[in-house]
């Protein structure tokens, strides 16, 4: 992979090591400021009208410069959702906290929509991506979008150990059906302006909706 | 409205409507020409890279012969999804039959899925073009899709009606969550080859967990 490659020491023959990594670390700088202009471009424009061009124009550098580090707009926009989803997954981690399913769910997705609202173009950009691209990009973004799914479908997986949720539940469904509640609401974000509170309380009411028959009794 | 505007008699003063009707009835085929051009080209590309010189060539003529009949591309988009929608809330209608409140749902979607499994690209590229579109397109696509989500509604509400569903529940939001179930599963027909018996089966699924708490006992 592109990325372990020009992360881990290239072999040195006359111990110009230094040199190599001060040569590493511009090259880390150099992907990361394309990653930001790719990011602040397909937010603004969505993925197809945003050129290669136009972000390297952004980031202040050659197409050359962007083609040395990304083979294509595709695999830069893979690792702009990589970054966003990996990140997206850690805030949900840390978001669910102590209560019921339904009260760790929503804390923990709250969270998600307070890390993310002010990216909110971008994941619009994501969403409508993901409904029209090739195959091999889907079957990626779905391994990527995988540690956010798996952060559900844990604390539902702990509701089944403490009996909160029957044993027999679906969890690959019920977790499909918050994943799909969750990123609906982004469209109420940037259309009807909602805020945090109101997503959050949207969200919550289509928790119930998707629990209650799985809720123990 | 254009529609309107070109569909009744135009003011004749010298007894030559007949000549004006022939060229009323071209100018309605020229439109279906465009319509189905661009139904075709957004289908195959998705909105963003059809252009309105590929849909020309895909209609055989001018681009002023497209520009005569739509403003734009959005609003040639929008009279595609205009007729997708309404042929879709018709499909919906004519499929709900008898029973309960999930089977003449779960069958209504599955006529739904039938009559349009044949343009799940077009389906992707509306749904991929309602997560990145201006407020005003947005709108209009809302009360377009009303007639959809409309024949969702009146079923739940005759199942108020019947005592099947409680007399609280929340129609809007059951009505959105069982939208948002049936519009999912596309992704699932174009990425991994759902079969319609797959989709309406998993649809049953989905509309089991919503309707779970719903259901008066």
């Amino acid at each position: 992979m592109r990325e372990s490659a020009h992360l881990s020491p290239a072999p040195t023959l006359n111990g110009t090591e230094p040199r190599i990594n001060r040569r590493q670390a511009a090259k880390v700088r150099t992907r990361q400021k394309v990653l930001e202009a790719a990011r602040d471009l397909f937010a603004e424009r969505g993925y197809e009208p945003a050129t290669i061009r136009d972000i390297a124009k952004g980031a202040g550098m050659s197409t050359g410069a962007v083609f040395a580090n990304f083979q294509d707009k595709a695999e830069l926009f893979e690792a702009v959702l990589t970054e966003d989803m990996t990140s997206l997954a850690e805030t949900l981690k840390g978001g669910a906290g102590k209560g019921s399913v339904q009260e760790r769910l929503n804390s923990a997705l709250a969270a998600g929509y307070h890390g993310s609202l002010d990216q909110l173009p971008l994941f619009q950009a994501i969403v409508a991506r993901s409904w029209f691209q090739p195959l091999a990009a889907e079957t990626r973004a779905r391994a990527v979008s995988a540690q956010v799914t798996s952060v559900i479908s844990e604390i539902l997986r702990d509701g089944i150990g403490t009996n909160e949720i029957k044993q027999d539940a679906d969890i690959t469904l019920l977790t499909e059906m918050v994943w799909d509640a969750y990123l609906s609401n982004y469209r109420r974000a940037a259309y009807d302006g909602w805020s945090l509170e109101t997503l959050s309380g949207h969200l919550d009411k289509q928790l119930k909706v998707i629990l209650a028959g799985a809720v123990a009794r």
